[in-house]
């Protein structure tokens, strides 16, 4: 492989917020970076050294933009597949591997895996059609989940008795035991292709019951020892079994038992490691550059207590983005500020991520409810 | 003034690895960014959303370019000063002000400003011409500096005795006594058009006698609090006195007496202050960025001990840059790699920077000292 800096050409798939992420970081290494995305407004516009603008899922669209580059990367999962494994035979590096991308794009593969790889999970069953969901019986509460193409929520559905059943998802689904969980937590492990292998510390997520919402992502976790090596070691498995080269984010419940499920994965960096860029020896971003890079991976321990919270556009807004009270953040010591460059704003879309260190945990909490209630993206 | 993201124009005069390092910052406030520079491949090309080719000092080129943006900040101060201020006039904000450029452009102006102002500095006298320089008796040895243009060691002279006099610079000059210092400190500050002053802790230059260079910068200094306060104190007063809005790099000598001598003021970024991104709570180019958008500035203390080592372009090597053993330095924790997007290299350009934090300074100073005998920039 090329030297990782001047003349290797780095193609990303996706030119959202994380592609700008790594974007920033990936300067420090001199790389030349191709962009492919569908906004021609996307974060990633102005950064790169050539921005193309195309369908992620069109094959000959991700085949020609590939076919220029020396790696591929992507920053989303639903692209073209066929045209990253048809590159990967022509010579492309492909960091993650289309093979991975493919099981991790179908929901239904994904809970295979885990079933064959004694990862542990939510019971499920596969359902190819709503009149199967109908013929069998289930326990009732459960999720349903599309196999396909859920994000962010969307995909998603409650199934709370009969009554909800008119209202399923009639395409090919998963279906899933309802976990009445303790906390959300997640590893994010990296993987290079020498088969080095670094997780970074567990993180978790500060659910607010009222709005049914994460508020918070609390880095490191403070639950108890026993429970991150648990999470750390079933990370580990699951990249070391995938043998993925690149990041994975491996989102996990921890019951109210104690028992540790696997909800889902992601082959990419992720939300859950935004607080690494200020909280830990190295960034999400750089972790994953080096893994791709095959080169030497680096320190992932915390350097501080960190929190994030996403920065959402408000209810009720639609259009240009007006950032308010930016100034009364900046007042704060230890507060770092990451706008995404959307132009537009919208209820719910994600404009930016704020992340608070502080050597007094409860400090770091308390200025990111600060943030959380100060900052509002408006129209 | 506009709120600082989004539709904000910044404009920088140069486009070098300073300006490059200020863009990766300035991406988190969503900035649009125009860069003029006489080099078509500046590091900042490919970052910014327009780029320029021009001349720095064309009154024309840089008024053009000026009366496009919103703000206007420099990364070198070799530029045109009465476009500068004539830009003032029309309106366009120029951080730091024209007036301020034009006084740290001449050393004879900025050895007067301190000498009017009681900071303590080198004894010196402006000459204008060589003539003057042979009439008149000054004690050997003494330097002579330039009074314009000279930077990075160029436009500097070293009159030992009589002898010497007859390769001196011709051109107008500061003569100055040459001090022997126990040390060089520099203290960067920055101030915001509100009137807030913050310093960045003092840092230290371990300088190696053989090579009659500086190896790497220290951050904090080890050196005794009083001489820490005295330090930035006058670095505060220098900043007060000139009413800059934007950062200020004092570089000092600390004399074997214990006094503190101002020796150059730079008002912009500076590699003094590089170690920052990683070593303190905000690094100088966020800093910049808040003083010159007039937000709060940010707390500047130290996070870790930070050593910095400029990668400089290898002596006997001029052409096409390569990296060696770049995967040796990565394999150490807590070394951070800056690379500055030179496609050339040419002995004793500087081709990069390598940050290395540790809780222990010794092992700070370790991992530099082996990045500087491992990381080479060939051709």
């Amino acid at each position: 492989m090329k030297a990782f800096y001047g003349d290797l050409k780095l193609g990303i798939l996706g030119g959202g917020q994380l592609g700008r992420m790594l974007i920033q970081q990936a300067i420090n290494y001199n790389v030349t970076v191709k962009v492919l995305d569908p906004d021609r407004n996307a974060p990633c516009k102005k950064l790169c050294d050539e921005f193309v603008v195309g369908s992620l899922s069109d094959y000959e669209t991700v085949y020609n933009f590939g076919k220029q580059a020396d790696l591929l990367t992507i920053e989303i999962e639903k692209v073209n597949v066929d045209a990253l494994a048809q590159l990967e035979k022509e010579g492309v590096l492909v960091y993650p591997q289309s093979r991975i991308i493919r099981l991790i794009q179908d929901k239904g593969l994904q809970k295979q895996f885990f079933k064959e790889n004694d990862i542990p999970t939510a019971a499920f069953k596969i359902i190819s059609s709503v009149e199967e969901l109908k013929e069998k019986h289930f326990h009732y509460p459960y999720i349903q989940k599309l196999r396909k193409d859920g994000y962010d929520g969307r995909g998603v559905y409650k199934v709370w008795d009969e009554s909800y059943l008119e209202n399923a998802f009639t395409e090919p689904s998963v279906i899933e035991e309802l976990i009445d969980f303790e906390k959300e937590i997640a590893v994010i492990v990296a993987r290079n292709a020498l088969g080095e292998v670094k997780t970074f510390p567990m993180v978790e997520m500060e659910f607010n019951p009222e709005a049914n919402l994460v508020e918070f992502l609390i880095s490191p976790s403070l639950l108890n020892f026993e429970i991150h090596e648990r999470a750390e070691h079933i990370a580990i498995q699951i990249a070391e079994k995938l043998n993925i080269v690149g990041l994975l984010a491996v989102e996990m419940f921890l019951d109210k038992h104690g028992n540790i499920l696997v909800n889902e994965l992601a082959p990419r960096t992720h939300n859950s490691g935004h607080q690494t860029i200020e909280g830990n020896v190295v960034s999400q971003f750089e972790q994953h550059l080096r893994a791709i890079f095959n080169q030497p991976l680096g320190n992932t321990a915390c350097l501080n207590n960190a929190v994030m919270v996403n920065i959402l556009g408000e209810e009720g807004h639609e259009g240009p983005a007006v950032y308010q009270n930016l100034e009364e953040i900046l007042k704060l010591e230890g507060v770092y500020v990451h706008l995404y460059g959307k132009a537009l704003t919208k209820p719910m879309r994600k404009m930016g991520h704020v992340t608070a260190i502080d050597a007094d945990r409860e400090k770091a909490i308390e200025k990111a409810r600060y943030v959380q209630k100060t900052l509002k993206v408006v129209s």
